[in-house]
Parts: structure tokens; C-alpha cells; sequence
């Protein structure tokens, strides 16, 4: 197990990764306070463990869910708390995937204006990427994590006992975001690329979450609330992968992710940003994940449909983060037009 | 025109007191994406000044009034902020008493995980209170400010213009902040109690507004978000005074302030933490501003709702923040029944 730290502004917080971590996390809540958020899922599969290894807390389990992160959860969540009267003194703890972390950490950043969280990850994507960095957000009106706040827990806890029972789609969400990772750090590239026929195994996925985690803690020491631009890296993929996503939402987070990456590879390919060697071990490793990428319907409307993404300025320019060389990356705005246009030609045709 | 520094971790902000603040405040915001939030009253009030100083802005009004501070006008406001496509650079300009400055802040804190915010607060208690510190909340199922968070303002602008239009309730209101930092520093007790004949006036209002404001600008830089005990100073008077005004809820939030400290110093008094000779000071201030204290019908019950105020522990004890003497002040911790006797013996017989 290792302690990773991740020393921010707002707060420090520590991640404990590997076997072992959720006996620490039992350890650290036994005698405290606790609001245990779940959900149904993860707490059918894993109601025992919970009542072996949290049997203090009260557990609140809210329907599972990418379609649940909204208003009407959150505020369901915040009604349990209050029914449970937790204090200042209480803590939360969000045990489970990307969108339990995300309400979790919100309920936590609002009750009372705060009171201390843990996260205790169950999904490769949480245990890689969301539950470090205080993300927390709730999807509204159509758009994704439009109502949030930058929340730090207190302490993550990855243990990849959770990771056993994923079924392959999560598995292909979380590699998602470890392959966006090998764009942006090219000791991950590498590490991954070696063991580029084994992504889907508990070795490689172990072993990847720490220099994960590690790898993104730098980033979100640097730039902790999305100001300076540092952290803009790791949304690479998300601004495409985001549109689809809300227009054709069938497949999960991290294969919207990777789609987008292969556009915005393409795209940068084609503006001579990276080298046409670079881009095919990139697309080598996303389609190890995903295989091809498919063809949409109706591209060009869906990706108007990205105007209104909120990482975008609303004047009538879209910009991505797209790959330059290992280890290098740089921003890439273009007009929505053209970057239509290259939807529609890319449609379908890469990788 | 003063300028403040208020330095905390999360974010510095700048606080300018008097005259020529609203023009400061045109000035700082031409030329910006504005979404300026306001109530109907404020806006009928201020229309012309609104549309001259800030005419680029867009401006929302909601339904002015306290019991309007809940979930539904925080998701009007942000409905509002996704219409005007608001981004990450665009700012909320909170114009208003502290409903607007609570409501407008959170709404900010929330957008897209916090756009920047400024307060131009135009009510006295806002001025020299709740606009200052970061503390933002809506009321939620009874619970006063249980659901918010801290979100600093980058820039407050305090200007005694707005206080002319003032009805006397609002001004008691603002008093009963202004009394409440008198027991807690002797410099502002003995400018108060110097000025103790012309409180209602605007000559000292403005004159005290800068002395509050630089007093609970280092207590919030000591302890942000109330987690050291340092910012509880600030709460004297509110725990009597939310369980009234949640149970009665008739008069301002700051007369129950009032009337909550005027029933802690006699609590105080008798457990023999305060000279009588400091109480009757303390006592002919609040005087001054509502009178006598009045008597109210069933006040054990009522307090029994104070079990449920946030800033309890729920273990059968209540907390008080207490006069000592003149810039002194402790923690007095009371088992309930204990407190409500208290409250019941002296309801209708101080001051």
C-alpha cells in the first residue's frame, strides 16, 4: 500500500492506494460519526464487508447510476443527513463509483458548508482519476457537472478488492482515463504500452492507479480550482467525448473519453500538432479499450450540442487539449465550424 | 473610501467601505460578463442606478424576503446563470441585503464549481456583517443556513448610499450585528457607546460600518470555516436568537440576535461569568435598539427546537458564546434542560 499526498490550498489530503487500503479506511472511521453513502448496487455486492468493516456508520444507499447524479439525489442525500443529524463533527464517506464520489463530496461540501469527507472508490475510473483532486458535481438541464463545487477529502482510500467485481464496461471506463493519463505523462505511456495486453487485468490496473494518482495530485496541487490552466490537461478527450456522451450516452464515461480522444487526435493530426507515429501508439492503446470507434448519426447536431459545454467560452470557439509528443500536450482552439466539419469527416474513419 | 484586506487561504479578498463604493464597484465591473443578482425590492428601489452603473449587466430579480432563501429561488438563480450562459469568467454580482449576498454567494460557489463573485451589499447588516466572511446558505427543511458553503467574494463594496432608502426594522436589524461586536471589542463598545444616542443615524453607521468590518475580517482570516473555534465568537446572541426566530419569526434576524444575547448575558450574569455592572452596558445597547425584550408564549418548546440548531452537537448540551468584559468572551457549554429553565425563568424579565 501507498500513501500518496495531495497538499492543495484548500486543504491536504492523502490517498492510500493498494491491498489494505479499505482495512486503513475501517480503521481510520471506527468510532467516528460517519454517513456512509452508497449505492444499491455496490451495497448488495458488497453488504457484508460494509457491516464487517464499517458496522459504525449509517449507511444510505441512493439507486445506481450515471442518470441518478442530479438534483433530485443530491437533495435526498442532504435529507438523510439531516435525519441523521450528523454535525460539523460528522464525516461522509462515499463508497462506490464516479458518482457517488461526485454527490458524495458535494452533500459533504454543502452540509452545514462542510463537513469532512472520505472517498472510498470501488470503480477502476474513481480509484484512477475522480475520487482524487475534489471534483464534485451534479449533472443539470442537460448539463454535466454544472452545479459542483472543488471539495477536497479529507482521505481516499483505492483498494483493488473492489475492482474484482467490475464488469468489463467499467474496466473499459476506468482504462478510459488511465490511457488519457499515457497522453499526458510519458512514464505512464510507457509503463502502459509494456503492458499493453494485460490493461484488463488486476496486475497492470494495480499497479497503474498509483502513478495515476500520483501523476494527478501534481496536477491538482498546481492548479486546484481550474484557474491557472494547469489542470485543463486532464480534461483531454472530455470536450468531444462530453458531446457525445449527452447525445448518444449508451456507453460509459471513459469510452466517450477515448472516442474523443481519437477525434481530437485526428483533428490534431491533421493541424500537424503530433506526429502521425505518436498518434498511431496512442490510437494503439485506445483501441486495445475500445476496439474501433463507431460511426454516429447525425455528428454535426450532436456536437453543437458541445457549444453549450461548459468548458467552452461561448464564443463560438471550442478548445480542446490534444497531444503534441510523449509527455507534452497544448491547447487547440478552433472555430465550432470547423471543428463540425472535422467530426464529419472523422466520422467513423479512425483507428 | 476605505479598503480592507480580507487574506484568508481560499482566495484573498478586498473590502471597500464608504462613500464612492457603488462607483467603485461600476467601475471594477465595466467591461465584464456580468450576472447581476438582486431582489424585486432592491430593484424597484434602485432601477436607475442599476441601469446607469451597471447597464452592461444582467440583471436578475427574485422575490424579495427571507423565507424566499431556499432551494427553489437557489435553482431559479441558477436556471438564470445557465439562460445568460454564464462561463468560468463571468462574474455574479450579489446587490441586495444578506438574503441576495447568501443566496447570491452559493449560487456562485455552485456554477460550474464557482465563477467569481462580488457583494454590493445594501443593507446595514449586510454591510457590516454577513457580506464580509464568505459564508453562504440557504434555509432547507426548518434548518437555518444548512445548506451552503464558504466561498470567499473577491471584492465586497460597502456604500452608505443604499442605507438612506432603509426602513427602521432593517436598520435594527444591522444594530443588532453592530451590538453583537460591541461585546466582543472594546473599541467598537466604546465608539457605540459614544455614539449610543445616534444610532439610528447615518453618520454613525457609516462611521462603524469600516470598524465591524476590519474587526470580523481577522477573525475570519484566523479561522475561515469555523473549524478552529476562533469564528464562533461571532455567533453570540444567534443561538437563543435562531431557535426564536425560527419558532416566532416576526422580527429581523438581528433583533433576535439581540434578544438571543440579551438572554445569554442573563444566563451568563447568573452563572457568574459577566460583572453585572458589564451586563447593564451591554444591556443599555441592545436597549437602545428594540426596546424591552419581549415575553413569548411557550418558550421552552421553542428552544426545544434549538436541540436542532447546527451549531449544537446534539448530545443534550447547547453551546453559548458569552460576555466576560469588555473584548472577552468564552464558551459556555449548558446541558438543555438546563438552558431551557434559564430561557423560561427569565422570558419577559431582562432589560
Amino acid at each position: 500500500m501507498q500513501k500518496i499526498g495531495v497538499n492543495t490550498a484548500s486543504r491536504p489530503s492523502s490517498v492510500f492506494c493498494g491491498g489494505g487500503a479499505a482495512e486503513e479506511a475501517a480503521r481510520f472511521l471506527a468510532g467516528k460519526d460517519v454517513f456512509l453513502l452508497t449505492d444499491n448496487n455496490v451495497y448488495s455486492l458488497y453488504k457484508e464487508l460494509i457491516e464487517e468493516k464499517f458496522g459504525g456508520a449509517r449507511v444510505f444507499a441512493v439507486p445506481a447510476g450515471e442518470r441518478h447524479k442530479n438534483r433530485h439525489t443530491l437533495f435526498q442525500i442532504l435529507d438523510g443527513m439531516l435525519e441523521a443529524k450528523l454535525n460539523r463533527n460528522s464525516w461522509l464517506a462515499a463508497l462506490g463509483g464516479g458518482v457517488i464520489g461526485d454527490m458524495g463530496g458535494l452533500a459533504a461540501a454543502l452540509y452545514m458548508r462542510g463537513i469532512r469527507a472520505v472517498q472510498i472508490p470501488t470503480t477502476l475510473l474513481a480509484q484512477v482519476d475522480s475520487s482524487v483532486g475534489g471534483k464534485t458535481a451534479i449533472d443539470y438541464r442537460g448539463v454535466k457537472n454544472v452545479i459542483g463545487a472543488f471539495y477536497q477529502p479529507e482521505y481516499v482510500f483505492c483498494d483493488p478488492l473492489f475492482l474484482r467485481t467490475l464488469p468489463r464496461r467499467e474496466l473499459r471506463c476506468g482504462l478510459g482515463e488511465i490511457v488519457k493519463t499515457c497522453a499526458l505523462d510519458q512514464a505512464i505511456l510507457e509503463k502502459t504500452e509494456a503492458m499493453a495486453g494485460r490493461l484488463f487485468g488486476l496486475a497492470f490496473q494495480e499497479e497503474i492507479t498509483a502513478d495515476c494518482v500520483r501523476f494527478k495530485a501534481r496536477i491538482v496541487e498546481e492548479d486546484e480550482c481550474e484557474r491557472s490552466g494547469r489542470r485543463k490537461c486532464l480534461n483531454m478527450g472530455h470536450t468531444t467525448g462530453h458531446a457525445l456522451e449527452l447525445s448518444y450516452g449508451r456507453r460509459s464515461h471513459g469510452e466517450y473519453v477515448l472516442i474523443g480522444m481519437a477525434f481530437e487526435i485526428a483533428i490534431a493530426l491533421e493541424e500537424g500538432i503530433l506526429s502521425a507515429e505518436y498518434a498511431a501508439r496512442l490510437r494503439a492503446l485506445i483501441g486495445k479499450v475500445i476496439g474501433k470507434t463507431p460511426r454516429f448519426a447525425g455528428i454535426e447536431e450532436a456536437a453543437l450540442a458541445a457549444l453549450y459545454d461548459k468548458k467552452n467560452s461561448g464564443k463560438g470557439e471550442i478548445s480542446l487539449i490534444v497531444p503534441e509528443a510523449p509527455g507534452r500536450y497544448r491547447e487547440l482552439v478552433l472555430p465550432i465550424e470547423k471543428y463540425v466539419r472535422y467530426l464529419s469527416r472523422f466520422n467513423g474513419g479512425i483507428a
